[in-house]
């Protein structure tokens, strides 16, 4: 009964990614694989209150069928917080989903149809990839640098081809936690100006900045072409599943037509248990505390590398989010390399599944958000020795 | 830039039943037009005991993130209710979806080549039509008669067309509340099978059956044939927006494929707590409670029907769910009786909206869960009164 399914999934694949989580389900791994966040700072006693007070004072209200757009002071909180930023956005700009995941569903929905031309970044987050490919679009690939897309192979990618969405990852990109420099998006909004083409922002991880100085959102410089994704699963936590996708009317009439179509709405008891937990909490300090341990996991992988890696490996110092991203000498097959780690007891993912249209087979991803840091020296070290053998 | 928008956007328009939802916002207005569950049985005590158990006991785990499936515990307790009702399902081919509605997306995504052939009853589910929607394809509509689908007509339609998926809710239909007979389902079992096609039995109600007996679910019919839809919406409560498909392997690992890319997961907060509201609590006793009061609120709106309204209109009898059907004599235009039921304060939705194909102009949809008894009287006096005026 192969033959019974759509053309659409005979391109997707199992996440690659999944597959190996599974195998990292032992505990004696160290891995570096996931994209968790750490679950030290979930605030599961506020949350446990939020709830209460939230089932107290609107129980039934919190349990009954509610508006496709998601929680109107959940989106005044968003609008709000982009505000605080320089940033003027109106709440009816904002619709809830169910994690920013939905929101490139959505947007897949709203503006592909098959064989569209999609620009992604070289490498780019898979998890875009496998969302945008449910709607089989032809990918492009234009490189990453230090400092975010090449503006000029973006802008000849556009002139060659009709393209309808651009996506980029702008601050601590996963997987490789590079953050677009403001000169860069004022370049590739130049760029993008003009042009019949969105930019899909997605921009889960900019409340984990430890260093340096935040940067505009793209929107900042490219107005209402920027469609804006966020998360409030590294903000709160994951388990919630709650991100929003902003976009200005028109697109956004389509988008609350495409989700209620997805799933109604997102969980309202979900939207207001973090909203009552967003306005009784002090999510500043809350953020601080985070920001400091990552920073501090951070400089423990880099300099657990900069000490166990060998001469010619290369890696990211991202200034926030999660990921960094290494890259080993030509001719080094992370793949091959995964399978040497797995021995030693160390996981990462291999960076090729980021890569929409081939090549990063020597690269590879590790997370320093979700491990302490004598694991972080450890795994390093397992993973230096796991890479200087096949060096040798 | 309307021509940036995917092709499938232009047929969907926003939810007909949305924005006459609007309209009856207006507290004033009794409407029957919704599709709501009545929160008076919302278990909210039980949910906040529920909620800080989970919190208390494995909190980090609860805000993390989960497995794609869902919950296992939750996935176990579903096998287990339809072990119950002596229906073998294995937890593996359960999967938890952000509510049964997007198991309509799901199983859309999965299947649905643009131009495909999915068949439909007349009348359908209305949110099923927009989800499939979103993937273009053919509606064929099969007459839906008082004991479920027409078997001819469809055996007809199969043998004329190359049908991708029959979409059928079989009991305490949406819109119309019949519910398919024992000797109608073996029927249409007997038509599907040895057809390469699947049956997606959408059965959201199914709890809520408050008088006649239970018949078994399609599955027990056609075996692995079909793909079933579950809701814990009426059961617990809407909020939480979680459901369930059940399907076998080969289509559940294409149904978590889509459904990684839709969401990664879906709330696995809400899933933990619905399954500790489960466990904890005497779930057969709480759908006692629905079933005694649906049945009087029905009870209630089908003599108030038959008081009220001329002669000439009918009314199905539901022996559950939350609707039942009116249909008036031909030539009367609901839509055109909408305008005269708003300017008298009642809401209905008018029925055509529920036919893929056209159809139903003398058609209405009432929902009878969701209003006491006293607002069913009057606002039935109330219709009664507009339809009168329209056919004198």
């Amino acid at each position: 009964m192969d033959s019974q399914f759509a053309d659409r999934m005979s391109s997707v694949h199992k996440s690659f990614i999944r597959e190996i989580l599974k195998v990292t389900e032992d505990p004696s791994i160290i891995s570096f694989a996931g994209g968790l966040p750490n679950p030290r700072f979930f605030p599961v006693s506020e949350v446990a209150e939020a709830a209460q007070k939230v089932l107290g004072e609107c129980g039934y209200a919190a349990l009954q069928y509610a508006t496709t757009e998601g929680h109107p002071p959940l989106r005044e909180y968003i609008a709000k917080r982009y505000a605080e930023k320089g940033l003027k956005v109106s709440p009816e700009e904002i619709l809830i989903t169910t994690g920013s995941q939905q929101g490139l569903d959505l947007a897949g929905k709203v503006f592909l149809n098959k064989g569209d031309k999609v620009i992604v970044e070289r490498p780019t987050y898979l998890a875009a990839i496998q969302s945008f490919g449910m709607f089989e679009p032809q990918f492009l690939s234009v490189p990453l640098h230090h400092d975010g897309m090449d503006a000029d192979a973006l802008d000849r990618a556009l002139s060659e081809h009709q393209v309808k969405l651009v996506y980029a990852v702008t601050n601590f990109q996963n997987p490789t936690g590079i953050t677009y420099s403001s000169s860069k998006r004022r370049e590739i909004a130049d760029v993008l100006k003009d042009r019949n083409v969105a930019l899909i922002d997605d921009n889960p991880y900019s409340d984990l900045r430890f260093m340096g100085e935040e940067v505009a959102p793209m929107k900042a410089f490219l107005g209402d072409q920027a469609i804006m994704l966020g998360s409030f699963s590294k903000l709160v936590s994951p388990g919630f599943r709650l991100g929003w996708i902003c976009a200005r009317e028109e697109i956004m009439e389509k988008l609350i037509v495409a989700k209620q179509a997805a799933d109604l709405h997102s969980s309202c008891f979900a939207q207001r248990v973090v909203h009552q937990y967003l306005v009784d909490n002090d999510i500043n300090s809350h953020i601080e505390k985070i920001r400091a341990a990552y920073r501090r996991q951070r400089d423990t992988m880099v300099e657990a590398i900069e000490e166990s890696f060998p001469a010619g490996v290369e890696h990211t110092r991202p200034e926030g989010g999660m990921f960094l991203w290494v890259t080993l000498p030509e001719g080094i097959s992370s793949l091959e390399l995964f399978g040497r780690a797995i021995k030693e007891n160390v996981a990462f993912v291999p960076g090729q599944a980021f890569f929409a249209n081939g090549g990063g087979e020597n690269t590879m991803r590790l997370d320093f958000a979700n491990s302490e840091e004598e694991r972080v020296v450890e795994g390093i070290a397992r993973l230096g020795r796991a890479i200087n053998s096949m060096m040798s």
